[in-house]
C-alpha cells in the first residue's frame, strides 16, 4: 500500500465559504503557509475530494484561497497524541540531565490539538499565575496506517507525512510532580500544522532543520541530526505491544532553547508569537498567545 | 440535567446473539455481575435501547441473558484515559515515596481499554522478558457531561458513575525513565468494568472497600477513605483549563500491595487470575492473563 499521493496537504477554510473546511494542497510548491499568511499573502490551494488528509480523494482541479489554516488532524482523528521528551543532545545538557538510554514517553490527550494562527492559543490560568508558560518547537510524524511491533527497519511504512508542533508547558505544574502528563495536556497545548508533508520529499529526516522564533527573534536552532532517538526508532519503540491508530501524532522532542533553561528565563506571554519553522518543505507553525479568563 | 437514570449498567453480548451487543441493567439488583459470570451463572439483564451507557435509552422490558460481558464504553467513547498515581497513603509508604501536595496525573491512550473476563487481558513482550508485569486495583469515575474548569463543589454534578479497573504495569520500563506513560499504556493494560453503578447508589465514595485478589488470594485491601485526593477533587484538578469530554474515564490509583512491592515480589504470569473487587455494589472485574506472542 503506497500511502501519500500529494507532497503537502492543509486543511482550511476557503474564502469563498467560511462555512466549509477543505483539504487541498498549496498550488506553489515552495511556498511557506503559515509565513505567507501571516504576512497578508494569498495563498491558492488545489482542493482534494475527500474530508481528512489520512484519505484525500482525488485533486478536483478546484483551486481555493485559504482563509484560515487548521490542524491537518481533526482533534477526532487524532487519538491520544504520543510525545518524546529529552530528544536532543543538546536540550538533555541544557536541562542538565542524563542523555536517556530509551525513550521518554509522555502523552496529550487529543482535546490538546490546536490550530495554527490566526485560532488564538490559550495560556492557561495556571501558567498566567506563576508566569511559566513555556515553548517546544518540535517536528510531529503522522502515522498513515495502524501500526502495531513493527521494527526499525518497517517503521517508515506507517508514516503519512511531518508536520511542525509546539508543545506548550507549564513549568510550575511540571516541576510540582514527577509526570508531564498534566502540566502538557491542556486545551490547545499541541498547537499543529499547517501543512502535513509527504514523507517522500523527505527521505532522511535528519537533515532537516528546526528553528523556534519568539516574536521574530530566534530561540531555537537545530539540525534533526542532534535526535538521540531517530524517527524509525520511536516509531517502532512506540508500537511495542501498542496499536499505533491511522492518525496518531508523534512529536518527537524539542532542541535546546527553551525558555526554563535560559538564564534570565523566558516565558510566554499574552501577546506573544512563537513560530515553529522546519526546513525543507514543512514550513512555519505560527501561534499567537491569549490568556484564558 | 438529572444524568443517571438507571442503578447500573452493563455492555454486553447476549446469548440469544453474539454478533450483537446491548446495553442493559442486571435484573437482579444486588448480584456481582463478573463474579457470577466467572461462576458460571445466569445473569439476566433487563435491555435499554440506545448503544451507549453514556446515553442508555428507555427501559426496552426485553430480558437477555448475558453471554459476555466488555468493556462498559467502547474505546471509542473513552478518550484519553486519566490516571491518578500514588493516591492511597499506605500505597504512597510502601513505595517509600513522599505524600504528593497535588495529584499526580498520567495518561493511557484509548488503546489501553480492556474488557473484563472471558476476553483474555495480554501480558506484552516487555513484561515477559523481565517477568515486570504488576496489578493495580483502582476505582474508576466515568465523566458523563464535558468538563472544563469546575470546582470541586460542582464536579460531582459532571460524573456519570463508577466501575472497576486495573492499572497493569510494566515495571521494568515503568523505571528505565522518570515517565510511566508508556510502561502503562500497552494495549489492554486498562481493563474496565463490567458495571457502571450510577452515583446515586454510591453518595459518598470515601465509603467503598477496594481488594484485589490474585488467583483468589488477598493482595490489596483498603478503604476508600486511605485516598489523598477526593473524587471531587480529582475531577476538579483534572478538568482546570482542560476539556474532559463525556465518557472520559479516570482511574484513581491503586491501594498498597502491589507485586513490585513485596517481598518476595510478586508478579502477573500466563494463566493467573487478578480481581478488583468494590463494594457496595460495584462488584468484581476479572481478568485472566495470556502472553502476548
Amino acid at each position: 500500500m503506497a500511502l501519500p499521493r500529494f507532497n503537502r496537504l492543509v486543511r482550511f477554510v476557503p474564502r469563498s465559504d467560511t462555512a466549509k473546511i477543505l483539504i487541498g494542497q498549496p498550488v506553489s510548491q515552495h511556498i511557506d503557509v503559515g509565513l505567507a499568511l501571516s504576512q497578508g499573502a494569498d495563498v491558492q490551494a488545489e482542493v482534494f475530494s475527500g474530508n481528512s488528509v489520512l484519505a484525500p480523494g482525488e485533486a478536483t482541479g478546484k483551486i481555493e484561497a485559504i482563509s484560515r489554516v487548521l490542524s491537518p488532524l481533526a482533534s477526532s482523528e487524532v487519538g491520544t497524541i504520543r510525545c518524546i521528551g529529552l530528544n536532543y543532545k543538546q536540550h538533555a545538557e541544557e536541562v542538565k540531565l542524563d542523555i536517556p538510554t530509551v525513550p521518554t514517553v509522555f502523552l496529550k490527550p487529543n482535546t490538546a490539538l490546536g490550530d495554527p494562527w490566526p485560532a488564538p492559543t490559550v495560556l492557561p490560568k495556571l501558567s498566567q499565575i506563576d508566569d511559566c508558560a513555556d515553548y517546544e518547537a518540535e517536528l510531529a510524524v503522522i502515522i498513515g496506517k495502524s501500526a502495531k511491533n513493527v521494527t526499525e527497519a518497517e517503521a517508515m511504512e506507517y508514516v503519512l507525512g511531518y508536520s511542525a508542533a509546539n508543545d506548550i508547558s507549564s513549568r510550575t505544574s511540571q516541576f510540582n510532580t514527577s509526570q508531564w502528563c498534566f502540566s502538557k495536556g491542556f486545551d490547545g497545548s499541541c498547537p499543529l500544522g499547517p501543512t502535513v508533508v509527504s514523507k517522500s520529499l523527505i527521505p532522511d529526516p535528519s537533515k532537516l532543520h528546526i528553528r523556534g522564533l519568539k516574536n521574530g527573534k530566534v530561540l531555537q536552532v537545530c539540525g534533526l541530526d542532534d535526535l538521540i532517538f531517530s524517527i524509525p526508532k520511536i516509531v517502532s519503540f512506540l508500537s511495542q505491544s501498542s496499536t499505533l491508530p491511522a492518525g496518531t501524532v508523534i512529536i518527537t522532542g524539542t532542541p535546546a532553547g527553551v525558555g526554563a533553561g535560559r538564564s534570565p528565563k523566558v516565558t510566554l506571554k499574552q501577546g506573544d508569537t512563537y513560530s515553529v519553522e522546519l526546513q525543507p518543505f514543512i514550513g512555519t507553525l505560527i501561534n499567537v498567545f491569549e490568556n484564558e479568563i
